[in-house]
């Protein structure tokens, strides 16, 4: 089979709520999830294999060899799934959205889906706002009374959003959050300031009670390295349009 | 499974015509057949979700999430066929266009296939002829029968298209009607002339009666703009070829 | 599934010896296959669909939807395997070879296999020399036997090369005889001299009785038709050289 | 099947050790591997057939055809895999491995797996050196009684670095033993210096014992053969520069 889970605890949920969080544009969703799990200390309890994850192997600083592959973790009546990759082809997001829903409705029931993603936005944006997508209409008001604003066209690319399509075709009510991020890349660098506004309406509509103090302090730095990051290209540009200015020159003369 | 069909209701129809319309050049096909769903007002009673249709979700202006599938309508013994997207693999078109074949056929036997698609021609199409493509050499006198020319050559790509090979290959008798339309890309707009025509030659051929009036005018606003766009073109190009010659011009002194 | 195989005829046939031209470089295999089909009047007996063929139907001059197919076609104690195009992707070339050899050693047992292809040599081939492949030690004296030298290196490329592969994993004696071509693409023309000396192999071979006047004649004006393409080529190369130098001229004074 | 084990031989092996080197970067997996087999003449019991090989068949200097496949060795309680490629999609690489690890596992039990692999490095190595990546972090002690240093990030790609998700899901201890190698491509050559380091490394941990001469012998042709290579390139790096700075005088003169 390509795609496959082994479950590494037996765990007994009843009707959980999936929290997902794949690693994507900026690592938004990835680095919100994985600070929630960190601070509930939710356990892992399955990991999930698939043929369509790239075809290399994480070496860990320690030599230790980190397979790509999706992971469940558990905490009271919640379910968080990321992984350290998507799968790098369509029809492997979507059979990895279909399988984990299917797998996991089978065995748990699940009550409803939120999931994470990132918004990419032109400017600068001081606070971060959370848009909503949901698989239903009656959701709309859900989403204004944590005042989140629906998100009004486009789409939503990769797993994070895809999982919509089997939540929906399965009839589960399901939500994805975007946090807006900026065009940049940051390397290996999370948008970490659009990370902690997700954290901030997904415990606020869960009643997840975590410590903000670690995402706060990182989102600062982030805004300082971030604003250092953008002088520095200001400056760039800068001093190439000089030179391109002076080369247009030395042509004219 | 990575294609699946989810019945939505339970739908008695025997021996149904089939027409069929997924978006493809000009968007016309798919213009087309939401033309007559809409005017007939055909029921949507199944969906078909594929893991090779595109990895997003489409977001509506209200936030609402629209997965990609196929959908099917019905009015009494007509199938209509379309859906959001096409498959982005070949072999995924080939397999939902064998997968709509063999379902419906197992479930309602099917009597006839009408697929709509355009067919690009250069030059300025007054009004665009549609041309018929067959499984049978019978069915070239059925063309006639209603002033269609059939196609001399080429190739039709994507489901439109392919959906003939499976046709073929069960021996149901299919036809594809193509609509002129000119090699533009009008952004999110349809070349609604050509759906026009394809609407016209539809509804001649299988009786079904609607209105016309809203895609009349809507043909008419399409040429109107059309117009409008091919005269800001050839500006443009004026325009360029000025300054290229003054540039040359440059050069020479 | 996603290959399968229509029977339109059943024949008894035993432990029948398979001749294979797929479409490929020159269209040399397919024209030489065709050739023998259309001479000695073998009639088609099955069809084979997959979808890893391209996603579109051929249209012919009548109107006619021609899908793309791989044919089967059969004389005394020989089956022709030939079609309209090779899958597009490697994973559908394996699995059409091994699905045609599984499928008709299941069925009828096979006796040996003689695949075709094209060998692109640089230069003027006066006549073109056949060479031989084959998967077992022991058909090189065979090869001998008839003349053919064996190919000293190198590889053979798609269905008319992969066959051997599941010729040789079954265990059934294979030979793939190639034919030397040029590095032209002739467009929609086949080399016919290449597909001529193949035809004249494959017959002494398996004692096949054909008439050869159309394709030396075809032979004949292939080889007027190229020597005419290279003197034109020739022509464009020295006027191309001549502007340069021009050019190169302009920009000395 | 798109994939499947051809037995060549009933081998009663019991909890057998795996030793895997495809070819890969530098050809120095494959090369170690099949000098070690060839040195303690381990015999060919089974072929591995996949659709996502490359879809050609190799051609040897007698005429022969080989088809691309994997191969299976063994020589008391070791089994060598290696082939003639690596499937060419990441896919298929995941199936690869995940099949090896299934069937052995199935027959025979695994004891343990040594991968082998190169690892790129810039700049001279005169020696070398060996790196380690271990599915467990026990298996970190027992690098280092070997001398060998764990890796310390980055990843491995590939089905030498795969077989170690395949073997780590499954709980089979693994390492996957990495060599320095330059980035040069040397078209057909392997690396055999880093293949000897790689031969030193594994004979050492698993008591393998073979005769080296042969290979040092190639190992110091290598490096006789890599230093002309690298004053060669220099030579031309050289001669490029005084040319553009000529071309640049001409300019500006």
């Amino acid at each position: 089979m390509s795609i496959r889970i082994k479950f590494l605890k037996d765990v007994r949920i009843e009707n959980p709520y999936l929290i997902v969080g794949f690693p994507g544009i900026g690592y938004v969703a990835k680095f919100a999830l994985d600070y929630i799990v960190e601070k509930i200390k939710a356990e892992k309890f399955a990991e999930i294999y698939s043929y369509s994850f790239p075809s290399f192997i994480i070496v860990k600083s320690n030599g230790l060899a980190e397979p790509i592959r999706t992971e469940l973790y558990y905490s009271n009546n919640f379910i968080f799934i990321t992984g350290n990759a998507q799968p790098i082809t369509p029809e492997g997001q979507h059979e990895l959205s279909d399988f984990i829903i299917s797998e996991l409705m089978r065995k748990y029931k699940i009550s409803m889906i939120y999931a994470m993603a990132a918004y990419v936005v032109e400017g600068r944006v001081e606070e971060p706002k959370v848009y909503g997508v949901v698989t239903d209409p009656l959701l709309i008001e859900f989403l204004k009374k944590y005042g989140i604003s629906p998100m009004s066209g486009g789409s939503i690319s990769g797993a994070n959003g895809i999982i919509l399509t089997y939540a929906k075709e399965m009839g589960i009510p399901a939500v994805c959050l975007l946090s807006e991020t900026l065009p940049y890349t940051y390397g290996y660098y999370a948008d970490v300031k659009a990370a902690k506004a997700l954290v901030e309406v997904i415990t606020s509509i869960t009643g997840i009670k975590i410590d903000m103090t670690d995402i706060e302090e990182k989102a600062k730095g982030f805004e300082i390295a971030l604003r250092k990051f953008k002088e520095a290209e200001e400056t760039t540009i800068k001093e190439e349009r000089e030179k391109e200015w002076k080369r247009d020159l030395t042509y004219l003369w």
